[in-house]
């Protein structure tokens, strides 16, 4: 009998926004398996679950994913040869028969590395259950810290990776509510951008909601900049 | 001392999914109050509460909400009417300190009728408590079950409710992933739409999700109409 893999979302960082399903699957599973490829997200996901049960008797499996943008050839290889290994530590424990909790912070469906995993084992192994469970994002816990409804009837939402930056004026004219992920990269843009539209005061920053340092700001000219981080999101409510 | 008021999502249906704060607060908080508006949504949030702990000792405060379409004058009034009995019966009992809890499916920030409540008691109660805790929404629900990532790396998501079909087209060219919510009502013209924009393939229809006849439909040219209902949601991935 080949094992079940569990995607696990574990909410954004308050322990407590754990879902009674994620905290039973994560209690009977003999292995977790982490996500491991920025710096940034390396090991919140792990520290979250160990705050709501004992994990010293869980085997951690760390996945290595590979980057798209990375500076050398070199590194590029020894990151596909890390990923490789992950996918085979998978699969071995799998067809074992163990049951393992790949555990990702927030919701596997937003933003969440865990999918690139999911194509290639099922490319390898076509009859693996996958069970996927679903997490607060970010994105709910930081609207609910704000105090701010996403959507109302017929308000239209977008969200966006502020990677992305083109056609962003066409966006805030056609949606309600826009919710900027990731905007610490282009945060000056994004202001000049938001007073041209006239849409400073409807804006709300947040950053690492729910983990020790979370930081609400709700007046952007007293943004304090130490304050951009990786973790941060932008809710424009019109 | 004034009560708190907690606004709590309870997923979308699967009392599994209820977040071990929610599980906290409900069991603690002397009244739960419970939407009830439109006919769909009315007990569902409280049948879902009540499947995870017995809230026989709990007072049940129904809320009613003023509707913007109505068909006659004397509804309106009627329902008007309610609703301040509503607001009335929520003060009431948080200014003699007792806790509620108004239990919402899905996530407070999406698409719920709490935010009419909330403006209107902080305009009554301005120095009121009130303290939202996100729940796992029925569009991240829906993207588990269906295991499909809403989005990776730099893709952009849109999430519109159908009552709404202008500029569609534009936003699914600009888009990499649309979720249409409460897709029901529109679905001949959506189908038509997707045909034209060859994206009929890369459509999942997920209705009920978490719910006892929950229904996923991966190819659309077998959807069952009969399965159209107020809970429905078409997931689009380009």
């Amino acid at each position: 009998m080949i094992g079940t893999l569990y995607s696990i979302g574990v909410g954004p960082g308050d322990p407590e926004l754990i879902t009674l399903k994620a905290l039973k699957i994560l209690k009977e599973a003999p292995c977790l398996c982490v996500p491991k490829g920025r710096e940034e997200g390396t090991s919140i996901a792990l520290e979250i679950v160990s705050k709501v049960f004992d994990i010293k008797d869980k085997e951690i499996i760390e996945a290595h994913f590979p980057m798209k943008k990375t500076k050398s050839p070199e590194h590029m290889e020894s990151l596909d040869k890390k990923w490789n290994e992950t996918v085979e530590n998978i699969l071995n424990r799998l067809r074992k028969g163990l049951d393992i909790a790949f555990i990702t912070i927030g919701d596997p469906s937003i933003y969440s590395t865990f999918y690139y995993l999911y194509d290639r084992l099922l490319e390898l192994q076509p009859d693996l259950q996958i069970s996927i469970i679903p997490g607060i994002s970010s994105i709910n816990a930081s609207a609910a810290k704000a105090g701010v409804s996403l959507g109302l009837a017929d308000e239209k939402i977008a969200i966006i990776p502020t990677t992305y930056t083109d056609n962003l004026k066409t966006i805030f004219e056609t949606f309600d509510t826009i919710v900027l992920m990731k905007v610490h990269k282009v945060m000056d843009k994004i202001l000049s951008l938001l007073d041209e539209l006239k849409l400073t005061e409807k804006s709300i920053y947040i950053s690492k909601v729910g983990m020790k340092d979370e930081y609400i700001c709700k007046d952007l000219s007293k943004l304090n900049k130490e304050e951009l981080n990786y973790f941060s999101i932008l809710i424009v409510k019109k």
